[in-house]
This record gives C-alpha cells, structure tokens and sequence, in this order.
C-alpha cells in the first residue's frame, strides 16, 4: 500500500458518527475519501460532508456520501485535506491541485483540521515548493510584473492546452518560486494586501494534526 | 448645469494629448466621458483610454474613445472616477455602483487620480456611506455572519430583481452599514486580510486631487 492510501485511510479513522466533515482535495485526499465512504456504508455512520472543489464533490456524490453546500451547514467539525509543504511550526503551503481558495474557506470554518501527506512534504523551511496565488484575471498582467520586480520569479498556471489555468471561482493561478520563505506571517499579508489577489497558498496557524506517511509503511501522528 | 456635470466637464481638462486615461463608473464619470470625448473630437487629441467596468466601456466606445484594454498598457497616466464619501485625510469610499474591484485595480496602476463629486461627498468622518466589500460567493454566508457578530450590519447588495447583485467578476458584495469608520487604514487591512474578501471599497492613499462641486455652482479643487 502506498503512503498516500495509508495516511488517507488513517485520516479517515478520525472521523465520529454525527461530525459534519470537510472533504479536501488532490491524489492524497481521494483515498481519504474513498476510505470514509467505506466506513460510512460498514458501520451506519450518520455524517455530513463538505466539498472544497468540483472534482471532490463529483467523486463523493459517486461514492454515495451525504453532500451539503458550505451555506447550509453552521461549522465543519473536521476538515481533512492534504498538503504540498509543511514546516515544524505547523504552517503550510497548499494549492497544487488549483483549489486553494475552497479549500482555505472550508478551513477556516472547521473547528478541526487535519492534513495528511507522505514525509517528503515536510520541510525545514517553506518555499521550495511554488507558492500559488489566486488573482483577479482583470489586471492580472501588473501583479505578475510587480511579482517580477519584486524577484518572486511568477509563473502562471497552465493547464494541459497551455492555456491559463481556470479555477473554480474564475480566476487565474500565478506560482511563485521563492525556494524559501523566510517569514510566511508577514509574507502571507503581504500578498493578499495586494488589490487584485484573492487569496494565496500560505495556510498559516490553519492546520491541527499531520498525519505523515514514511517509506518505511509508519505513519507519525503529529499534534500542533 | 447640475453639479455632476460640472466637474465632469472640469476634471476632463485635466487630460493632456499623448495620455493613457484611466475611466471611471457612475453618473459623474458619464458626464467626464462625454466631456472627454468632445474634447478628443474638437482639440483632434490623441489619448489611449481603459475602462473600469462594462457600462464605462460600452459608453466609451458608443462614443468614439479609443479603447485598450488595461493588459494592453503599461500603466495608466490619469485615472477619472467618482467617490461616494471623502476624507479631509484623502481616504474614501467607493463602490456604490458595484464596480469597485475593477475600479481599485485600475487606480493602483494609475500615475495620477482625480475624484469628482458633488460636495456632499465631503465628509468629516468616512462610514455614514454603506461601505462596500466585494466576496466570493463560495462561503459568503459565513463572511456574512462574521460581519453581524462584529456590529458591522451588513446586507447583501441586491439587485433591481431583488436577488444578490453579481458583480463583473462573478462575486457578491455585502454592504456594511457602520455609520463611522474611526480608523480607516486598520479597518481596510482587516477587511481584506478576511479569506474570502476579495476587495472593499476603502480607498486609502489612492486619490490626488479631488474636484468638487457647490450648490453655487462654484468647483473647488483640492489637491492633497
């Protein structure tokens, strides 16, 4: 069994009859899902899930899980999601997949998050990995070249047609490649002060619990 | 002459031939553009214009402006627009007509900015204007409910149909009905700062110059 089918599974085990649950997204998040669709049908669990993108409610509604909109649910006990970067103190970059905006509003309204990735995730220092901003298509050309000025080395997002990749709320993805971020807080405000950015891919004081899978088949529980 | 058309006349004066003219949204911004476009027409001036909404842009056509879209220039000379509350301090409110996103994005790439307005905009203490924040449908509910338990009233913007204004980026706008805003540069950082904000309709040091009309029928103009 790979890393990310064995965290997604453990992750799933989190979740209690009754919870409403956040249901993240990307490749780690999919057997999370799978995994809890299976534990639902086994033992009769009574629970309400919240998608945070397209491709994640389409495979839920498949799967047979109960599916509500985030408008109709007062706060998300549990929110489960993987993640592309995690530093010791617990922050973090996300939106490799594209839906970073989703998923940092279901984040933000779970009492609980739990992000669930393989051990190469873990870094000393964010910032290898692109950092991807959400920006308002109109005007998007200036941001991109304050981001030159500024020495972030900006890429945007393409999609397989090398088009402009398109998120799910319409805007566009520029990624950042700082190979390090010193400071994430202030980093973080710095880039969504910025008129015509939407949101941004530093989570920072989000996470909860990590759960990390090694090469070695063990999976470290990590508690903020 | 009522005093909207006024200014419109006087602020387009201020444009120079060569000028890349950033055009503002709303019922004095009109009557600036037709000035604007007389003048292009008499003095045979040759100006590159953007828009900040769609309105502006169909007028500015309708009228012979020669259009670019903001992607296509490199930064804007002059920017023209309305304001619905100003400052002694140059802080304002914009957005009363629902394109302040557009509007904040096309100011911050302008070199210079003129507001025009009749003098009741003047005001000691900006907040008696509901202030407008601009918000990703995704998750609007909970912004919203934020917004009621820090006093701050809001109510989504609706539209003649009564149902919630959509605005030409595909977002909602809450209004906040705060009375006064006793510290404007914290409170925009607040307010944006807010995952799923995408804009609000503070302008903090953006305007230059304002130009205002007297129920005399006097212009005064004020520059910071």
């Amino acid at each position: 069994m790979n890393q990310k089918q064995l965290v997604g599974e453990k992750a799933a085990t989190f979740v209690e009859d009754g919870m409403i649950v956040g249901l993240g997204t990307g490749s780690t998040a999919i057997f999370m899902v799978q995994a809890l669709a299976e534990r639902v049908k086994n033992e009769n669990l009574s629970i309400v899930c919240v998608s945070t993108s397209k491709a994640t409610e389409e495979l839920a509604v498949s799967l047979g899980l109960n599916m509500k909109d985030l408008s109709e649910v007062d706060e998300i006990d549990l929110t489960i999601d993987g993640a592309d970067e995690i530093s010791p103190d617990f922050h973090g970059i996300k939106g490799g997949g594209g839906a970073l905006l989703y998923e940092k509003i279901v984040a933000t309204n779970s009492k609980k998050n739990i992000w669930i990735v393989d051990d190469s995730k873990l870094v000393d220092t964010l910032g290898k990995f692109p950092l991807p901003v959400e920006v308002v298509p109109f005007g998007s050309e200036h941001v991109f070249r304050k981001f030159v000025e500024k020495g972030y080395q900006p890429e945007y997002r393409k999609d397989d047609a090398d088009t402009k990749f398109v998120t799910d709320s319409g805007n566009l993805i520029i990624d950042l490649y700082l190979n390090k971020i010193e400071d994430p807080k202030t980093f973080a405000n710095e880039l969504k002060s910025e008129v015509g950015v939407v949101e941004h891919g530093l989570f920072i004081d989000i996470v909860d619990q990590v759960i990390a899978g090694t090469a070695t088949g063990e999976i470290e529980v990590k508690t903020k």
